[in-house]
């Protein structure tokens, strides 16, 4: 499936850091930028950008944090042509923290935020815009957001000057009924401004999902090495570029990055397809509880989950 | 999605019997039937029906035989709403060896067969029919298949009197574009017949594809037990019964047998999603390959292998 203005962005690093609390050392980022570098990978996203007064250094690595300094130790110059993508939460950063564009190795700044966020999220977007970034916004769990709160905040991106704004599967909940719903209701709400996607796996269904929105219109595609990411994980970036086929990506070197790197990490923290993952998913739940579930030594009494998210049904 | 004459298929024992020689003990086999009788699956496929001529009881379990001694002492005179099914291979069974259905506790029998074997397919499930079985044809491999033998196998089986025909993703190479193409063929092919699904998840597509050909008609599913079957394995039933919220089916009996069998049997043998399989499935290759590599002390060189497959794109 050729699309020439596809931009695929990887988040191996920053949501993979959900799972250990971004301490990551730097030659793991160092593979992975240099993977996305020669795969062609549009954007890397490199971490969150937050204030020490929202978070520790002492219980979160660099890339909760994305220092100047930290990002310069990976990326240099980073004369390539892969970007350098940062998240970050409304009221977890402070804005006049972040530099002019032109004293920074960050081209992106993507602001996450929940839908009666919206308004601060322009704002913090805007912000950025006017210090010479990109940016984009990703609206969370918009799979427990009702259609009015919708589509005012909808008509809130449309009259910004945001040109680039994020489907968010949060709780790996959406089927592809509900991917081409949504995809629909966001190209036509926000005619010229860019769509992406971002997937979660809980129910097997990211990179179908992540297909889907290609297919409906989605221009930028979030993917991580071998799907690391918070609980069942995301798009899988070598499932993703396999598909493309697009002389512009290249599958070996991120398949060096997974096979050096990421693939290894599985002895120290478990991610993607579990059965608990997948009853929150299909309960449009967040994961939290299943991610509690999966760190006790319950982790296998799938019957056990299942009765406690359905307490209400006791006849189930 | 409520679908009122949907079927679902059990294929846990038959496909997963590809990783283990079909060496389940009965406590196995006897745990997922129970679950499936529990949760409403319309039929388990038990194994395979095969000739002592073809294979040795040496070297695979009963499940490649199912003989009707063995069938019995797991699901006794099965008086649920669940049929019993296996499947034969052309040229592995002898005809005559097919009791009538009166003295079996099978209820259905699925032939597979590639499309140069149609005709003989044909001849086996109508001898079966005649025995008074249900029966279907699986196409196998028809990702490899060129349009005028694939429309001329479709004439062949509009023609006769076989009831059902299955979509097969025997490599686990098909994207929602290829289901959409190919159910819209079938369908149009064959006017008044059931047609089937069954997938393979080397690419993470096997329960989106199954998804995708509900939506174009197919009413008999495939699903195993958290996906086992064959190198990556199948549509995971857990994940179908969940999205179908069938008040016909349940959840919780499903994942009874998971957690008690299936679950545990990841110790000793590994199937499931990795990067061989997805690399063979996205070059529409047989899994023979990456399962050989899977084999060996090589399986996470991920690199070699995707040069392998590419060795004659040297430049790749």
């Amino acid at each position: 499936m050729y699309i020439e203005n596809l931009k695929v962005v990887d988040c191996t690093i920053r949501d993979g850091g959900l799972m250990n609390n971004w301490n990551f050392d730097d030659d793991f980022v160092k593979t992975v930028y240099k993977s996305c570098v020669e795969a062609g990978v549009d954007y890397m996203e490199i971490g969150y950008k937050s204030s020490e007064k929202a978070y520790s250094r002492k219980e979160n690595g660099p890339w909760k944090f994305c220092d100047e300094a930290d990002i310069r130790r990976i990326v240099g110059d980073n004369k390539t042509k892969t970007k350098i993508s940062v998240m970050i939460d409304i009221g977890r950063i402070e804005l006049d923290a972040i530099k002019p564009k032109k004293e920074s190795a960050i081209d992106m700044i993507r602001v996450a935020c929940y839908v009666h966020q919206i308004d601060k999220a322009i704002q913090h977007a805007e912000h950025c815009l006017d210090k010479g970034y990109e940016v984009c916004i990703n609206l969370m769990s918009v799979s427990k957001v009702i259609e009015p709160d919708l589509d005012e905040a909808l008509r809130d991106i449309a009259k910004s000057r945001v040109q680039t704004f994020y489907l968010v599967d949060s709780f790996g909940s959406l089927y592809s009924d509900h991917i081409e719903s949504l995809m629909a209701k966001y190209t036509t709400a926000l005619p010229g401004k860019q769509i992406g996607i971002h997937a979660h796996n809980n129910m097997q269904m990211a990179f179908s999902n992540t297909i889907t929105s290609i297919k409906c219109g989605a221009t930028m595609v979030d993917a991580t090495f071998l799907g690391l990411g918070r609980g069942a994980g995301n798009c899988p970036m070598e499932c993703l570029i396999a598909f493309l086929k697009n002389p512009k990506y290249r599958l070996l070197p991120i398949l060096e990055g997974i096979q050096k790197k990421v693939h290894p990490l599985e002895k120290e923290i478990q991610w993607g397809y579990h059965i608990p993952y997948m009853i929150s998913g299909s309960m449009n739940e967040h994961p939290k509880d299943s991610l509690e579930w999966m760190d006790s030594d319950n982790r296998n009494d799938f019957m056990s989950f299942l009765r406690k998210m359905h307490d209400k049904e006791v006849l189930e």
